[in-house]
């Protein structure tokens, strides 16, 4: 995992966390959103705002692509954009009876994870799903998880059936996912099968990884994205956690240049929903600052 | 789990473990051999013994049925008795050529291990098996395990393939199977499937339970079962472990009165190749004793 480093004049380093920025699911489902914008002429809505980062919400609107937060009857949808996170099957099927179009562009590994907890259910496991009950994501895997389905985020572990399968928010940190692995582990004295399928994205693990990696050596870390990311909020809280005085922000304005005064290394990490023009603003700021 | 006290006027009393010996593989075996002597005139033989215990051993040749080694070419057999333990898949086969009855006294329990192994390997799993590998009940289950299976006996994890399949010895303590797998979890970072399967034998765990149990409430512990049988020792060393003066003995003939003098409550238990009748020999010498 290289890094980049941005030297300045007053022997200042920016350190860029490699793999900051969008995923892979995410730029997916912006290419698949502007792409529709330049090609549909009316009616194009995201269920959802596309991404957790209004900027783009924004430059989506400009272009005629609007976030709906329900389905109305009043709204002229022709054409209807799932976002990154998935949406939960029952709203799938309903949308499906209506006269529109559908462009899903879930993320495959979402997709994968969602595939993998019907195929649980139906093979007759209890599907047990480590991550945020309120995250969108998960409401969209657990309404394919079956009547049994449960979401576990500690290492509390409740009473479950004996035989269960095991899948993961795809943007889960793998400490944590391993901790409550070891937890459920210990927690079963009689149990006929336990089934772990790796659903976490690669994208989100190696970015924390580096930067983590990254926070270990500078001076300030400063996280980029919006503050209801969950993934960019597990960012910051990871820095914090490290000791490491951290600022969460969402664009470059809200820079302070007494932050970076009295400090020689910056290193810039940034969630899956952060545009790259975003950060590149936060880097041009810190320079000018440090200039 | 209830265990049967023995008072006796001295009062000093025998505490016996709910469930020591047999367990019900190895009774079903024993009494498909029994069964077999009575029936069958000449020409019967088990591969191997059919259970780790010198005396049933003796009673079962006095009847006729005899332990081989290795299949010879110039013993006449009529009829082969396959011990709880199981065989390798290819010696099963060897024998299915020969002109011999096969009487297959597999443990169901084991029999299951073993087509769990088949069906893993089959499905594209790396086998790993959690067990003895120089148990017999090992080697037969690794035979069906392919290519790739392996052994582990400790927490020392090696380095496995992406999407492994776990079983277990069926004699193995729940403790030390949760530790190797948390290890195991813990040593993945890059996996694509665990799948645990239960393969312990109830009966066993059972037994080391109410053992423990026992072991924690009386001066001196009594293990009664072969010298060579694993799951014997593994009681001794339980009780052993918990600080509770032990004795792995064989039969009544090794008790010493000294052990039993300066004592007040004496623990018995028995491992699952142990006969009722050595259990009971056990129980009356040491009531001889305090009488």
């Amino acid at each position: 995992m290289i890094s980049c480093i941005i030297k300045n004049s007053m022997q200042k380093n920016i350190v860029l966390v490699e793999g900051a920025g969008f995923c892979f699911g995410v730029k997916r489902a912006i290419d698949i959103a502007f792409d529709v914008a330049r090609n549909y002429k009316e009616g194009v809505f995201t269920l959802g705002p596309i991404i957790h980062n209004p900027h783009v919400v924004e430059k989506l609107k400009e272009l005629g692509v609007y976030p709906l937060e329900e389905l109305s009857k009043e709204k002229s949808i022709k054409t209807l954009i799932i976002r990154a996170h998935g949406i939960p099957k029952e709203k799938f099927n309903e949308i499906k009876q209506k006269d529109m179009e559908i462009i899903d562009a879930t993320c495959p590994f979402v997709k994968r994870a969602q595939s993998l907890a019907e195929k649980l259910a139906t093979e007759g496991y209890q599907v047990v799903i480590i991550g945020d009950r309120e995250h969108p994501e998960v409401q969209g895997i657990f309404s394919y998880a079956g009547p049994d389905a449960i979401v576990i985020n500690s290492s509390e572990i409740p009473i479950l059936n004996k035989k269960i399968g095991i899948i993961q928010q795809t943007t889960q940190p793998l400490t944590k996912v391993k901790e409550i692995m070891n937890e459920l582990i210990n927690s079963r004295n009689e149990f006929e099968e336990i089934r772990i399928f790796n659903t976490l994205c690669n994208f989100t693990s190696k970015r924390l990884q580096a930067t983590e990696k990254v926070a270990r050596n500078v001076d300030l870390m400063i996280v980029v994205g919006g503050k209801n990311s969950a993934n960019t909020t597990q960012l910051a809280r990871l820095c914090k956690n490290m000791g490491v005085k951290t600022y969460h922000i969402e664009n470059a304005q809200e820079i302070n240049k007494e932050w970076i005064e009295c400090i020689t290394t910056i290193g810039i990490t940034a969630g899956a929903s952060t545009p790259q023009w975003i950060i590149d603003e936060v880097i041009d700021k810190i320079k000018e600052f440090i200039n």
